[in-house]
């Protein structure tokens, strides 16, 4: 019988369960599909199997899709970002529901702040468990690693056996391959039958995304998945709009220094970049880009920033921001050059945008806890800076990451990608999807009247005029907004 | 044997090539090309028939063609948009050559500010009479009229006769037709002799480039097209960057209203719209928002602007543009509603926006002209609003269009684009094609010295990292910048 | 007997007419100031000299102060700046007066443009002689010639003679002593028996100002005297607001090159230089600030603008513009460093903020001209600068100077100071007084419906909390908005 | 014999002198000025009594203040704003004077966070008494309670008795007069003695600066006093920079709410509306603004944002912010008509500005504490709003007050002031002075060089044209910055 949870202490609920309701509030997306569909019950019969960080955001987004017939069972993509009132609230669940701590009766949960990784991958594990039947038959996942554990252990299961790990592998991988051990040890064919109950997943990231095209290319994809990230409303609002917010408050908040007046670089103009360029510049820094990309680089010059190389600016710089989703973007040489006490910090993806690596084997550097996730790196000849969130994400470890509102677009869209999938299994054969643009357009839509926006309607003729419907969508494909 | 060249006055060349030496400073794209392909002249053996605004700038893409091996004909693709200097100085040619206006050296060109429909017609037709060939074997063109007249030629060949004009065929159509009724009866296989000889086509607008899918999707579209429109260097320069521009400076021109304090309302927040959202805030104006997509919306309000129905906010808005590329986007009624002396132009696109029949149709409204392209409308009750352009495009009618700099982006664009189609055929078979993402980031790349940006290069193992090649392309296709 | 008027030809009374009515539309301020007091005729008795740049904006306060019961006699402060069809309509009147071009019944007015400096003293001489009077009762004055013609035609009568021109003296000074020598001929003690009669000078500008600051300071004021240039409905609006709108005007009609991604170094960071610099940014160029005082170069760091040396940067400028009241900004060393096709600017007072003289004595620089008020000049190693206006103002000379909104703020701080000085003599001493913030206030709030702002009102309980009356003034003298 | 020190804990001392540190480095203004007075001592022999916020900044200031020659008794103005760290580290002294908690070598301070009101006025006292001399000969205040404390002290001495607190009177000013009334029984001539010995007080707030004046104008100003409040390095930059930075920072830090987007209505455009319009534009929220002075609410029009009156936008109103030194700007009435969880708080002064005592008097209102500093109000219909900070400021509150940056240049205006009156007497008689404009320059030409900034030098013959000296000051006395 699978276990029916684990977070760290369902006390936290009602705290967690009062953030909640006021991050309800800030998510009209969600809880405009929670009217739209209750009656109908789009879900109905979809256990889905969550992996995304378990904040108060998720909450919603899980009780959402309960709201909608769904059974879930949820764990957390990422060892540190569970939010532990948030978890258990969802474990104890609605207070109409008439849970408790002692009789929680909300959906299974899988996630703590702070896990290692061997309980991370225990937790993935737990979201494929499902009493009386193989598994799940959706996934919901950001960043891949439920995509993962369902295609290694079928590849496993059909070799017959898991392979050791080899030398160049990751401490992370080892633990995969553990798990998985585990996994073939107890049944042999568990992810052999589940695969096939699979619909389908529907993916957040960046990250995800690349991997799931990467199988699609090699023929190895199991099932349909939607591509999320790269709706509209996902990856222009989470990115420019999330990042804009989130850069100045986890600056703020590890720091205390003023941001006006600062000579401010933003590494990469993409989306990210666009919207921490304008973070910064709302606060009166002079605002340097670099960049790779000469599109990019033309858009960041028209909108009036100098386009600059690190390397040439190194002296001028206050603070410098990376944003880019590349590596090694800012080199230990880079960091060794930077002016007394110059800020720098990672907003763009994974923790190696800066070398920590080769800061760390700088001779004689010296690393001092300012405060939790704020170093001072000080080098033998007396100057320093300061590192944030030790180079991983600081808008999550500075600060809250994105607000509700923001969430509210892209787990709007994670719910009508989960409906589609469900209930239209004829329309996405095995293969990467996008969200189809009419939808899309539906979870903007879903946002205006929170924020007073008045949408003007076409006439008929207007809409025959342009060749599109009344009711959208409204652009070709290739359209850039 | 074809006629040589028509425009106003050739005594006009000098001041023209005055302008055209300012302008190719501006255009450093062009310029660029120019340096890298004289030697080995891609497009020797290319007869281009040219057809797009001829204005200065247009005289370094012509130049810019010819310098690298092609011969060329020109017509403009509008009656009122010629520049007469600038035709004159192309047909002179440029000094090293020798040129004079008695013995003009330069390219044969069909052109002068306020042509009837009739020469228009006649101009056009003239860009496909080459000497000894059967015609050009590329066409260069902007909003699909050159293209046109070629596909209608060989359709009505084929059919044996040119048909009459229909009750609703508009005024021009009845002139095409004529235009063609000629050809035919002077050759009745012109067109079919030249078609299988044209390589390809790049087009300039989205306009033309509609044409163009709607012909690939019947079937009826006879040589490749390259779609220059959606390239990101001309979609996001052009009508973003060029109408930040010149939205306020056509505004100043017509009007010398302070901007500043004003409530401006811009309808639509596509492309042209965000450039003129910005244009007008930047000069201190309160600016709203109308919009009929849900996502563009939402951009907008998460810009800080309040998204309204036009209807809302007559009483309020000192200044209405229209942005949308729609029709009716202003009703005679919406005009009646306005504030007294309420400023209104378009900037979309056809002068349909505004419903400028229909306020000629309001009774007893009165139009009296301020100065060219200006004209107050007073309604009986004693109320009058400005009109910029008679609804056509502002910034072509009362200031003077896109600058040299954005033109360098969308025209280095249609030399690549002329290149790709006339080099690699195979590459290129018949239907529409987007510019290749590699050449939309070399055209953004050549116009980054000219302002001081500096390209960051990826190193080889970050390429590696990030699955690109060193050289680009760096995003996927459907990124959208 | 006075000569009536002298323009260029009255024939263009209408079109001036017509842009009077638009401008008015645009003049709130004065035109409630006209609604306010032409029951109460305040200036019944005033007779006015007026001396301000004879514009379509002047008519409408000329007008405004004729129809608050003051005669009045015009000339303008300038030689170029007069619009000969304002200047023929004040003459020829309103329509509902009957005026005609033969029969004109309006204002007498000496100005055309284009003057002669002889010409130029002689209209400002004009408006001293009145018919069956001494003179004037009141001076309106721009820049301190009417002021300076009286104070001097005093001293010179004193002295019995008028003095010789001295070797250093300017060809203006020359001038000046010439037409007082002529009218110290006719009637020796002409200006001795006018001063006593006149009860107060309202002063437009900071020169003017700073010049009856010195008179004050030297004890040879002759009569009361309003600074009108440092009310703040006049520095911070026209200064600010007026060279926000009008500096990217000028810019785009002088040479329709793109601002956006471009590098303007925006001379100094006062009045001027803070909307200059958010003109340009508003328009995508990126923005380098020079300055003297630290703390107007301190704000603009805390604006996010790089602030450097001029020398500094002259490689990088694409844009310069001096916004100082300084001489020699701009050097002509500085203008030889600049790279190729530099356009190069001033928005700030008189032509010497940059060297022109200079530049005109560079070996082997050639000038040509682009347009009217538009140059290149080439040096000897073929690069070349754009100057505009050679070196005067931009705003005025490529474009249209401050629009009629602006000027509505300044000249209905002149009305009101005009009402006051003639009013209440009592009040106002011979001494340079600040317009009293009450006054400044009243402005401001006649501008306010126009832009559809609603002002909140205190509550009895809120002002005397605040120790404030209901109706203001609301802040200390001191105070900095 | 004076008590030594009084804070809550020195072993906190290490973790403040780190931080100390760190602030020393956005401090540039104060360590310039040790660096170049530390050989000179100027401050040698002033006891200086201080009063300010005992902040990590503040602490920065008093070891300047040493630095220079001073010795220094410090207290907190506010009950809550001691940082006890910062307090224990001043107690210890910096590390090179071998200082440590058991034995401190530092400075006396007197202050913790939460003291009583009894506690803060015992603490004020404490600052007045000095081993072996009469008191202080210098204050350095903020808000003025030590001024008031030495006036009423010297008030009651010469009535021979402290009155009896009044029914009308504050708890406040029952704790001040019990404060004094133990004063003068332990020496009924303490103050009267020690006032002829205070050479002046430095004042840093409006509402100190405002009591100040009044004295004056009463004629009981017993010092000479410096207005720091009203130096344009204080209150253009603390008031409008600061508030820029710590808006953001509180809202942020209070709610998580996405402020993009959002409509926010600014209650005052005066300098610290002006930064948080700024703030909350940078972030994407669109801007409403509400006025009493019409100048103020016509720059507010200019520069884009629409002024309206609250009571007619409380339905669009996501967040409303007070921002004016007034007193029920947002009355009961307002609150309730918010919509459903709109975000109220106050950066402008007193806890007045909100009506927060009409609120607690809604009938059936419940308050919810959210987190510390952030509260739910709930009507009885079941809407709610959120409060900032209990209505108190919610930069304080909420997030960390002004940043170092901004607070090293009001606290070099302060450091500056205390060694103008401590070394001029002569040119400061007793009364109200502001700090001279060459000192304002000073403190601003400090804090370029960390910026990066650099400042253009006048040439001599620049400066004889402007008629100021090439050191400054730069603009007349009523220029407005």
């Amino acid at each position: 019988m699978a276990v029916q949870h684990r977070v760290r202490d369902l006390s936290l609920a009602p705290a967690g369960r009062h953030q909640i309701r006021l991050a309800e509030h800030e998510m009209p997306g969600l809880m405009a599909l929670r009217e739209r569909y209750t009656a109908s019950q789009p879900l109905a019969g979809a256990r889905i199997a969550g992996s995304i960080h378990m904040t108060v955001q998720t909450a919603v987004l899980i009780e959402t899709l309960v709201a909608l017939g769904a059974e879930v069972r949820w764990a957390s993509c990422n060892i540190f970002s569970t939010d532990d009132a948030a978890a258990a609230a969802v474990v104890v669940g609605p207070s109409e529901q008439g849970g408790t701590p002692e009789d929680p009766r909300g959906v299974p949960v899988f996630a703590w702040k702070g896990e290692t990784l061997e309980e991370y991958w225990e937790c993935t594990d737990q979201i494929f468990r499902w009493d009386g039947v193989d598994g799940p038959n959706m996934i919901l996942d950001d960043g891949g690693d439920a995509t993962l554990l369902v295609h290694k252990g079928v590849e496993f299961e059909a070799a017959g056996a898991v392979p050791s790990a080899g030398e160049d592998d990751s401490e992370e991988y080892r633990v995969i391959l553990e798990t998985l051990r585990r996994s073939v040890a107890e049944d042999g064919q568990r992810f052999t039958r589940m695969a096939p109950g699979i619909k389908g997943v529907t993916e957040e990231t960046t990250t995800g995304v690349h991997r799931l095209y990467e199988m699609q290319r090699a023929g190895t994809l199991l099932f349909p998945a939607m591509n999320v990230n790269d709706a509209v409303t996902k990856s222009k609002f989470d990115n420019t709009y999330g990042c804009r917010h989130s850069l100045v408050d986890g600056l703020n908040r590890a720091t205390d220094v003023l941001i006006g007046g600062k000579t401010a670089v933003v590494c990469g103009y993409g989306d990210v970049g666009k919207g921490s360029a304008e973070s910064l510049r709302g606060q009166g820094a002079r605002v340097l880009v670099t960049e790779v990309d000469p599109i990019c680089a033309l858009q960041a010059a028209m909108d009036g920033y100098q386009v600059v190389r690190l390397e040439d600016v190194l002296d001028q710089a206050h603070i410098v921001i990376t944003t880019t989703g590349c590596k090694d973007v800012i080199t230990a040489e880079h960091l060794q050059g930077l002016r007394d006490k110059a800020i720098v910090g990672n907003i763009g993806h994974f923790d190696n945008e800066i070398d920590m690596a080769g800061l760390a084997r700088v001779p004689g550097v010296q690393r001092t806890e300012i405060k939790p996730q704020v170093h001072e790196w000080t080098f033998p000849d007396g100057h320093s800076i300061i590192i944030l969130s030790e180079g991983r994400l600081l808008n999550l470890g500075n600060a809250t990451g994105h607000p509700s509102f923001v969430m509210s677009n892209s787990f709007s869209d994670q719910t009508i990608a989960q409906i589609e999938l469900f209930t239209k299994p004829d329309e996405y054969p095995t293969g990467v999807h996008l969200l189809p643009k009419h939808l899309d357009e539906e979870v903007a839509r879903l946002h205006l009247d929170a924020l007073g926006a008045k949408l003007t309607e076409l006439t008929k003729s207007q809409a025959e005029y342009l060749g599109v419907d009344v009711a959208g969508p409204y652009k070709p494909d290739h359209y850039k907004y």
